[in-house]
This record gives C-alpha cells, structure tokens and sequence, in this order.
C-alpha cells in the first residue's frame, strides 16, 4: 500500500503531525509521499519523497488539516484517490477523524479494517469548456458584491426559475452542509442522487431552493450585462463574461473518503449545531 | 376503456362539467361510472351508474376539482388508477388541464396520446400498524395548538434530529410544493426518490430541512406528555397518545397521473409564485 | 419592603430554594408572602404567610422557575410589582440570575442596588372584550392543527395583509425571542417600541414578518369557516368562533424586571444560541 | 414655488416627460431647473435652466425613474428638499405615482393639496470619517464574493453578534424592502424609529436579523483579513481594508418624500409581491 500525505500548511501541528504519520509508515516499510506545499513549510521530510500533489500516484492520501485541505487535494490529484480526512480545521464536515485517532485509524487501514464513503462531484462546462470538478459547489456571483446579477436556469432544457440575486448555488448533497445553507437550502442525505439550485438573496421571495435528480442537465444563461465571478467549492475562481452559458451535470469522477463506520447519523446533522 | 367521474361536490360547475363528460362519453358508448358523492349533490346521473370510489373498478378517473379532490379519490380508491385532474380549485398543484380544455383531453386520451406520470407515496405505520399512504405528506402536530411538541427522528435506525417544534411535516417531491414550503422545506423535483423531513416552527434555529433517499426507514419517537394529531395529505386525521412510534417508508402503490407533455418545468416552479 | 416569593411547582429544587429565600428574609424581619401554589407542594411555609398570587400586594416578587414561572406571575397579579427572575428553567429568557446568586442578588436588592427594566405588554380585545395581557405574544391558531386559517390583518385600519396560514404570532419585543422567532421572526431589541406580526407557515411565499410601532392599532378579521384558538403567552388558551375581529394594542401596563445591569446585549443575542 | 427635474438617463419616455413637465411649469411661469445629466442626454431644455444637482436650491425635486433615480437625487442634493417620485422603474419602491398621474399631482401640489412623507437615513463613520448618507441601507460585504467575512457588531458599546458571513446589511425602515428583505429581513413600517441588522448568508444558522432602536449607536469591527466593499443604497462604493472600524447611526437628516395620502398600507406590503 501507497501513501500521500497532505498538510494544512498553516498550523504548525498539522505538519508536525504529518511528520509523524510519514516517519511511522516509513519506519513500518510503507511507500509514503509527501505534497510538496507541506515540504515547502516543514523541510524535515526527505526530499526524495516528495512530490506534487498532481502526480501523487498512491492507494490513499492522508489529509491533515480542514475542508480546505481536503479540497485541495481533490483540486489537485488526477485519479480517485481515497482520502483520510484528519480534522485539524474549525469544522472538519469533511473529517472522519480528530488528530488523536490517527494512528489508530491507519492501523485500522492498514488492517483493512475500514469503508469507502462515496460521494458524488458535479462538473461545469462553461461555454462547453469543463474546469475543475466541485464536491461541495459551483456558485455563480455577482462580481461587484451587493449587485444583482439576472439569471435563467434551466433543468432538461425547461425554464426552472427567472432570478434576480447576488448569484446560484449548485451543490452537491456534501455541499448542503456548506454555503447552500447558509443560503437556507435544505439538509441532504449524502446517499441522495441529487444537486440542489440554490439562489442568493434573491430579489423575489418565491425564488426557493430546488432538488433535482443528479442526472438533470442544468443549465444556466447569464443575464446580467456585468461580468460575474464563478467559484468551485471555494478553491478555484474565475471571472467571466455575461451573456453566457453554463452547463451544470454529474462528474463521472467520485471523491472517496475513508470511514470507518457506515454510520452517516448523528454525525452529519449535529455538525451543523456546531456552526459559528 | 371503462371510466370513473368524481367532481368536488361543493361547486355546482364541477358537477356540471362532470355531467357533461359522462354524457359525453355515455354517447361515445363507452362505460362511465360516477362517484356515489357527486350523485348525492346532482341526481341527473342515471342511478346504475353510480357507484362508491371504494369499489370503482375503471381504467382512468376523471377528477374534477382542486387539490382536494384528487386526494380524496387517492384516499378512497383500492387501485392504483389513472387520473385525469382538471382544475376547479385554486391552485391546481396537481391538476393537467383547466376545464375548457375538458373534451380535448378526453378525445387526446380516447385516441391513446399521453404519458402516466407516476408518483411516489409514502406508507405510514403507528406502532406497526398502517393507515392510508400519503400523496403529499404526513404530518405529526401537537394537539394543543401553539404548545411545542417534543420528537427525535431516525433515518435508517440513527438519530438524525430531536427537536422541539409544532410538528414535523414528511413529504414526498410532490408534497414539496404543499405545506413542507409553507414551513421553509425546498422544492423537490417530482422525479427524485426523496423524502422531506420538515421540522414545523422549531424552537433550535439549527434544526433545517431534511432531504433523504426514498428506501430510507424514518423512524419518529414522540416524547411529548400531551397526545398528538396525525393527518396524513390533511385529509385523514387521528389523534394518537404521546410516547409512541411511528415509522415512514415509500409505499409499494403510486399516484399515476395523465399528462400530455413530459414537461415538468417550468409549470412546476411557475405554480408556487401564484400562492396567495 | 414586603416580598412575596413564588416557584416552579414540579422541580423541588425551586421549592427548597423558595423556602430559604422565605426564611432568609424571615430572619432579617421582612414581611413575606408565598404563593399558595408553592406551598400545596411544599407545606412547610408557615401558613399565615401564605397567599394567592392574585392578592399579592407586595413590593417585589421573587419568582423561581423559568419562562412559565415569571409568565404566571404576569397573567395573575393586579399591580405591576417588579420581579426578581431566579432561572430554574430550561433557557430562562426572561430570567436574571442563577440560582447560585440569588442570596448576593438579594443583598444588592435589600441595599437597594438594582433597576428596574420595563417591558411593554400587548392587550387583546375580543370583539371589544379586553382578556389578558401579553408579555411576549398573543397567537391566533387554526383550531384544527394542520389546516389553514385565513385571516385580514389591519394596521391602523389600513389593509396590511390577507393570509392563509397555521395563524398569526403578534409578539411584543419581549417576545421575539420565542414563538416569534420559530416562525421566522427577526430579533427586535426590548427598548424600542414596536409589536412584531409574524405569519405563522403562510401558503403564500411573499407573507413576511411585519414590524410596526407599538401606538399602532392592530385589527385582526378572522374569515375562515372554522373556530380559531386564542392563546396569550401560551398560558391562557381560548376557542374563539370564526368571523370576528380581534384588536391588538399597546397595553397600559408594563412587566418590571429587576435588573443588576443595564446591559441587555450580548445576553440578549447569546441566549438563542443555546435554544434546543 | 421653484421646481427642479431629474430624469432617469437611459428611458427616453422619462425624458420626454421631465422634458413636458419643465414645459408646463415654464408656461405657468414657475422658476424650473433641469439636471445637466438629463440635458445632456435630451438637449431640448434651455440652456440656462440647466443645473448640477449640487447646485439645485429648489422646493421641490421631481424625479422620474425608478428607485435609483431617487437615490441619485438624494445623494447628490444638499438639502432635504421634498420630492415627488414618478415611477418609470420596475418597481418603484420609493415612487408615488405612474407617469399618466404626474400633471393632476403637480396641480395638487400647486393647489398645496399633498403630504410630506419624512423618512430617517443612516449615517456611516468609516474610522469617525463620514460619507453620504443612507435612505435604504449600508452594507459591509466580502471583497471577493463568496469568502466570508468575519465581522463583530457591537449596539450602544456591547456585542450583539459575532458573525461569519457574506456580509452585513444595515438598514432603514424604508430599506426593510430592499436589500435586507433579499436576505431574510422583516419588513419594518416607515414610520418606526428603527435600524435593522441583517447578515447575509451567516454560516452559523443562528445569526438572525436584529431590530434595534435609532437612537443606537452601532459599531461593526472587521475582523477578516481581506478588505471589505461598502456600499451605501447600491450608489456609492467604497473598498476598505480589513481591521477598521465602521460606526452607523441615525443622521441628522432625512428625505422628504411628497404623498397625496397618509395611508401607508396596503400599498407597502403589496409591493412585495409583485418582485420578481
């Protein structure tokens, strides 16, 4: 078995903690790379075992930090690669684990004690060009903050909503956790076939959030004479012309998380409880 | 092709309207059976052609009225059969066509040319024991209006929330558009295997819509002291103790609708803004 | 100073609390009252002291319990007797101190070190009969739970809005901590003078919750076919007839808490966090 | 009487008919003065009647556009002076009548048959620096749309809230219908003495819009490390760094808006219904 390992480059225990997952798996024989970005930060790995995250070609990645590290990988590796989340992160919804369990749960994995929790990505095409794929959203955004933008979306090639709002989420049921509910979209099950269309302060109050099957194909017109800004899961942004089209689907890529329960309750809605 | 009649017995052009298709369809020798309800308000049917909604045994009902009246033949009738719904309500929600369009349905339909749109149910079982499955929505009150009602509710065997709330409102895609959007739920695309799990006035701002799978098993535990009410589709009322269970799961019967397009949008979203 | 001492009649501890309370001023030769409710639970007041809160014509009184406690203080005392609010509840909204600081609180109170906060109240007047005042709300509820009420509000007889609804919530600032703000209702500081009007699941998407100012007269028309209940404070609870009208004003009388501070936020803002 | 006329630039109706009312007034031999940005795009007003808005010393504005019109009125005048509102927007919020009614307002007004409609605006210290005044709203928003902003609000000196968010709206009664409702905000009547703090998509689901009086003094520390926008009535734009400090409170001034009828419902809360 093959190793990645990936830090939040912020947090000194982050990478004091990849450290050591790296030092046990070596001293224990296991093949383990280091992302670059974490070298950059802790020069204690040996530089032979470094690698960009792009061409980390390995059996798991263990991601220490939060969800933006866990994005980060997902950003960046080409293959499916499954992904131990270790929460060192505000939040952590995408952790399964906090940093106290970690050699616990690698010595579950390596007895192959553990499960792959699926979870589906979208993919947009804008003007037919794909760009990264989003686990958690694509929003489209006002790109002058506070101003409207005039959108059109459509589900199946028919009309769905008429919107004036500061911008649409297009999540993924990982991704309702996240900004969607912040935009009051609902709670989904992450084993839910589905993408939720969820608007931004819009100006109508019967613009509601909408949940399709995840094989609908969405798209949306851009109205609106400014540009707009469109954003994956956070990560990754552009800025792009109005009077233009989106096209929103399924990825025929997954994101694979290591759990080592197939428990998804009460896990996932008390996290949000603990949201501040 | 045998047929069935009802018209919501409260509007005197529903019944009219009704008489008229029998009459027309009686001509056309075609076999036409009447709703016992809807002879009771307007006798001009010929009395061997009446018949309860229990023992309709036809290939398609033609139902003539709001909301109301579709639900009532979904409540009463022991087949899963056809609909035709045309709209003598407010809304419509779940009517095809409006009453001028009446005889060219009919003669779309006699000459073969539309689709069944079939719906989901959901089954409700009080202590292990069933009552009639829901088009719309199960819904769990307090029975003193106004005082909270305390319940926890498990999605496959796990807690997924214990809130404290008027109720809780469990719906299906269709229902989406009924009283789990008045209490803040999402729309819900009718082609999407879902359940919504609608806390109703909830006392914790954090406990939010719930979308989950269709096969999922819902279980809610009442802890309330006080009684509660159970309405199922707001037709079927029933007053239960407190500390009891009720599961929900996807009925194994479906509401079939006739439609004359596959369309769903933007009629699906467009209703929702004529609320009043 | 005459006190008179209440408590939360199913918790023993606020019982034992009250009867320390009661001894303690006993001792230093106050004149103290208890509510007869505490001692039929707690009969060892010496029963000359004991009387109904009605006749309680007392300085200050000292209420142990939560919400529910303070709230039948207000609905059944004649004067406007400023209340000292020991939290023995679950949230306390309306609540001052701990138990743990209430013999510190009443020595500030015995060196007179405290104000006074003065809360507005909501008078109902049912087709011109007056009931009982409301501290936090008065709601107008369908009487069967579950179906739809329609009702005409007026603000200074002027048209406000038509809605069909579970019922209205017409909430005093005080107020917009509970009820009010399950349904969707904003947070409104206890100093200004306003009356909150919060639909309770409107049908209609476009029914928001209304400030307006509290010199305002408010004018409820019931128009629905059914019966409709009445409930101020969730304490008093009346079946009313359907095609009335209900007024709602400012009332003449005010609630007075004892404060130790004049601070009312981040308390104020903090509390809702811990609603469960 | 001395009139001022200001047309929305981009309508040319709206410049016809300013161009007929300068006329009428003129043949009545009232003193007229017309915006320079209106001549410039319909050269057929005298030269020498043409005026900055800067420079307008008139008694009363009219202005024909849409809401923005309005605004471009208040913020460039420097005087309270009245102004009559003819609608050629979308929805005209702040508009009092359509353009068929504009020659029997102006022989009301001439007949001095009409109402002053003072409404109160905020004022914004950005480190005890002021800028132009707010009728509708004030608003604090994320640089770079999408990534939250941390932000404390304190009232009179005390933290109300601690909110990661999109921003934050600060609000008059007027704005209640703008932006703030956009993003789950009550509607306030006009006439309360009320400012409103409405966050924009708060990650924490229990950061919920406050209601405070107008005499508070509201300080808003910016936490976040990236710089903010502020925008006052969506007019005026400002970028600013992070760490300041931002103070909002009511403002000496007020806009003077001239009514034919006290009533204020149902016309407020109607509006509403017709966004979209």
């Amino acid at each position: 078995m093959k190793f990645g390992i990936v830090a939040r480059r912020d947090r000194e225990e982050a990478l004091k903690l990849a450290y050591r997952v790296y030092d046990f798996l070596k001293v224990n024989n296991y093949e383990v790379y280091v992302d670059e970005e974490a070298y950059i930060h802790f020069p204690h790995f040996s530089s032979e075992d470094v690698l960009s995250l792009k061409k980390m070609d390995v059996d798991m990645i263990i991601a220490i930090g939060g969800d933006g590290t866990v994005l980060r990988v997902e950003h960046n590796t080409s293959k499916d690669i499954p992904i131990l989340a270790v929460n060192m992160g505000t939040l952590g919804f995408l952790a399964e684990i906090e940093p106290a369990e970690t050699f616990f749960a690698i010595s579950r994995i390596l007895e192959g004690d553990y499960f792959i929790d699926e979870r589906m990505k979208i993919r947009v095409f804008v003007e037919d060009v794909s760009i990264p794929d989003a686990l958690n959203d694509v929003v489209i955004l006002t790109s002058i903050p506070g101003k409207v933008t005039h959108l059109k979306y459509y589900v199946d090639g028919e009309l769905a909503e008429d919107i004036r709002a500061d911008g649409l989420i297009i999540s993924t049921p990982t991704g309702s956790t996240a900004y969607a509910l912040s935009a009051g979209g609902p709670l989904v099950d992450p084993r839910l076939h589905a993408i939720l269309l969820v608007p931004l302060a819009p100006v109508a109050l019967t613009a509601r959030p909408l949940v399709v099957p995840d094989c609908s194909s969405i798209e949306i017109e851009v109205l609106t004479e400014r540009e707009i800004v469109l954003t994956v899961d956070g990560q990754f942004y552009t800025q792009l012309p109005s009077n233009l089209k989106i096209r929103v689907e399924k990825s025929p890529r997954k994101t694979k998380f290591v759990r080592f329960s197939e428990r998804i309750y009460p896990k996932y809605t008390l996290k949000i409880k603990k949201k501040f």
